[in-house]
């Protein structure tokens, strides 16, 4: 084990590079060391590489990126009984405080002290080996490669918005935006119990990725009228479930007319416009109920439990694998937001 | 029994009469007649009678007003079990279509077919004897009087906001907006497992109503910081629940921002702006929940039960009661919409 | 179309006869004239002809047999927009009292008033033509074959069963025993959000059917320790949901020990013995939470939609049809209770 | 600060001692030292006393006793900024693994690692000063005396069974036993949304204790049938809600046919006898919704916010108060379970 390792460091908007930072060690109680293995580039990741900043959240010190890895155990500190060295695993990257109110609530997502890799000063896993709690780190089963370890992160997200949505046996759901999210909300809440997904966005491209799964029907909203592609499948009572995945504000000028009498609106995309236009009297009329989520907690498990189903395929969403040495590329492609790049990873072998 | 009785008929917007109409007959199977009592003036009933519509309500025929009433059985039709002549009763104003799916599914208050008395084209209950179906219609327990009989209605609507705000017992609540409906919920809410609940509205002659009641606390948000009042009942986490009641766009600005983490906010005031703001990212931080209300389903005999209990005074909301034959006067009082008129109502004896 | 049709009619215990009865006439408002294609044979049904009574309801005048059924519309009476002559349906057999309490508050499926096809004294549906409330008749699409369209009925307890047991997506669940209702139950909680399902029973023939099933795992638990299987399952936490269908009295002797902590478990088999131990400790100290269930309410759409699914394929579990002159043939096969017979069904053509 | 400290250590079986133990030393990051100032007996106490054992846990080492604690911080550790010397203060008794599957669900009581105050071999607060982990310490408001604060404990159990029941505004709840915890229950149903509360017991003595609580009925079931003063108060429908409080085997023979369909049944007490008949025709037929609870989680401020309500008043459970010199007599007159103790404590000054 070397003293140094490599990791992918950004220093301030724009300036990315590929430093060598001090090993992180050995594993302490509880906790595992990690050899990455995959890492996903996500939209935050992006951001703030072109940024600088997402919010409140400024890169004002040297910050290694990423958070959606997936790697090999190569050593288990003391009282880490089910995870040993060689085996493969995926690891959830916000680690709560364990005495706050929200986490002993069962809400540690929402814990205001959450620490979270790669959101400052947090590094993240975008190196080639890290220190991580055990509690949140996770066997990847064989069916899994790599590539889709890496995915359980996004997939997480979606296997909450799911939960939140209390999809009951057969609902009809509906999900607006087919980007990572949107689409591994599809795929989620159709494992999660919807008998059938409309999906709707206004690039072509984007659809045709999932166009084929059984059970999804795509809509180009921009071709097509939304209202009448859920009425035909519905019989003109509309979908029990709505989610909203495209992090845009032009959905929400019509979005709280779609859902059936006594539907659900998940808010999953994190719009770039704080306000958006709430229709209070057609949520009325439905009684709508609206959940709003923010990552995810307690679904890692059972995520990774639904990637391994034959049903479900999430390798389908890498569209393109860097390796390491050129991580900058690999961010520079994400910063053009091609509407074909579903998922960019990068992978360190 | 006359073959004719006397009513309150909008003729179009700022024409009331008395009238007099045809007797409504014996009552059918499964149906009751009623000698009315006590009739309440709703906001509704007002707005007709300023407006000749709301929204697309619109009254193109002579229409008799009311729907919170309580009266006295005169006879019951066919299949009538759990009524008989001479007992004093209330009634709830909306009859849904039986076998519609809203219905079946336990929500008729949402089926897009109920008629609801004094909805456009529906006559209301201001008439001296009204038919209603049995089913809806319910005994009053000795300990309430035909006025606190005529508050079930609007007080049906608060202990469905309180229920589908799923209070916990201990929750602390908010309520925003001390009309009658604020006032009902924050007595429904305190009732229905809050620990203590913070109302605010910018009128202090409206406060005063309720200041008195124990586990009520009052804020009047012009002069003093609803923020600040909510901290400090709360220990800095906020209100579990949060109730909009007042009807007005101006709470909405830093109402997603009140709740605590997993908190709700419960709509139950029905603004004249449609589009009001939701701020996403203050609503995704806590994970809100969000419940919308419209009228009520299946909770006439819960706040019959709750009115009646000892802890319970809803009395104190009637300002003035008119009688019958002033009902013009009533109405042109309610349309002043004075701070320290809560309920006005009309009696018929 | 005849003054007379045939239907098969148990005059008491034993004593099955195809009759030639009365024709029902033109449907009234709101009802269906259905000419009858299919009908399953429940183990009720078979109950009543080999014991005459079922509890308290007892065979006392002749009844026709039959409530899983599917067949063509042949006329629709005033009011009836959504289904036409000519369209495939199936029907939901139980009528409730709709101004019920229990029906008003969505749960008409426990309203004691509910009148059900096959419960004396009330006619089922083995009879050529019916009559039925249109609002409880549901149009088959063209993915479901009649033998499928009689089979919803069944599903329906097992979709119910999945929606009561509020499936998280991502959960493991068991199931224990694999007769009809076990096996759609393990379909149902599968494609209800279940990411694996473990069933469990001692005759290796019934477990057989579904052992291919991707996401079925099966367990004859005459050989195998369940606890093992599902600890293996679930990395020794145990099962988020449990569904006893087996309605035999055995298993609960460590059925409150099955689930994970925080789990549920969902009575769905009609055991013969009323009192079954109930281990208070083990559910305490996991914190159970336990759901029964009395047939469905409000999911036929949800299971028709989900029979639809490419996914599913309920055909599998009909094993032998038999045209209608053999009824008292299959009867007496139902009664032998073979393993490999899990769904006998009746066709009219 | 003295070295040694005295406590109540019970050595085995019927061995309970006044012992000089080391004293517990300076609080630790994010720990609090606390004098103590009332301690109340619980049944399980008691049972330690006399049994030497609660089923599995032995007590095979020198124990202190007592888990409901109230009294004052001494000094605080690092980091902790909620609590400061001086203030009065009661103590949640089990800490769990804060890492744990559970812990992370929101669901630490039912963590299999948790550490319970006066469970072997984890002592009790039964000693002149205890340190304890401050997230599970909670300032005691004014109105709240050091009595009232060491029976937010045994409340908290009532307060997460009523949590558990899911109370909707108005229902009707019934409790039944009428020892320290369906008093407490009782009040928490009661102040947690039920309209009324029916509590049932065999002694009148026990029952007299809440008989004017307004809003509670009391129900002698050794005279008087349950069912009927149920139906009575309910017009025939039945409690929405159940609570089993007495921890006996006798209230199961017809449990599962009180409460009102849809309704819920609440396990709150233990039973000597593991098994307890379950009747599942009566379960199905009114589809219950079963609840176990098991201790209580994330409810403290909320009991104490209940508690400090002027509607509510605890400490007329105090039955007897002894000084702590006195603690084997109080051990001894607690073996008795004198229908007329309610709650004994034991109290440092």
């Amino acid at each position: 084990m070397s003293h140094t390792i490599k990791a992918a460091v950004l220093h301030s908007k724009g300036d990315l590079r590929i430093d060598t930072i001090p090993h992180p060690g050995q594993p302490g109680p509880g906790e595992v060391l990690i050899k990455m293995h995959t890492v996903g580039i996500c939209g935050s990741d992006v951001h703030y590489y072109t940024h600088g900043r997402i919010g409140p959240y400024v890169v004002e010190e040297p910050m290694v990126l990423g958070h959606e890895g997936s790697g090999t155990v190569l050593a288990v500190g003391e009282g880490v009984t089910h995870l040993s060295p060689g085996q493969r695993v995926c690891m959830e990257p916000g680690i709560p405080n364990p005495r706050s109110r929200a986490t002993l609530e069962g809400r540690y997502n929402i814990d205001p002290d959450v620490r979270f890799w790669a959101t400052p000063p947090v590094d993240g896993c975008l190196a080639e080996e890290v220190i991580h709690p055990a509690a949140f780190t996770f066997a990847l089963p064989d069916a899994l490669s790599y590539a889709e370890g890496a995915l359980i992160e996004p997939f997480a997200v979606a296997v909450h918005s799911a939960t939140k949505a209390q999809i009951r046996p057969g609902d009809v759901a509906a999900v607006i935006g087919c980007g990572t999210i949107g689409i591994l909300t599809a795929l989620a809440a159709l494992a999660g119990g919807a008998s059938r997904v409309i999906v709707t966005d206004i690039a072509d491209e984007k659809l045709a990725l999932i166009a084929e799964v059984p059970g999804i029907i795509t809509c180009n909203a921009a071709t097509t009228s939304l209202s009448e592609v859920l009425d035909a499948h519905t019989g003109g009572w509309g979908p029990q479930v709505v989610c909203e995945c495209s992090g845009a504000s032009a959905p929400f000028s019509n979005l709280w007319e779609l859902p059936a009498p006594g539907g659900t609106v998940v808010i999953v995309g994190i719009p770039t416009d704080d306000d958006v236009p709430y229709n209070i009297t057609a949520a009325q009329a439905r009684e709508l109920r609206i959940e709003n989520v923010f990552r995810y907690a307690n679904v890692y498990p059972k995520a990774i439990d639904m990637a391994a189903s034959p049903s479900l395929d999430l390798s389908r969403l890498v569209t393109t694998t860097f390796c390491f040495d050129d991580v900058v590329d690999a961010f520079d492609r994400g910063a053009q937001a091609r509407p074909t790049d579903t998922k960019l990873q990068i992978c360190f072998e």
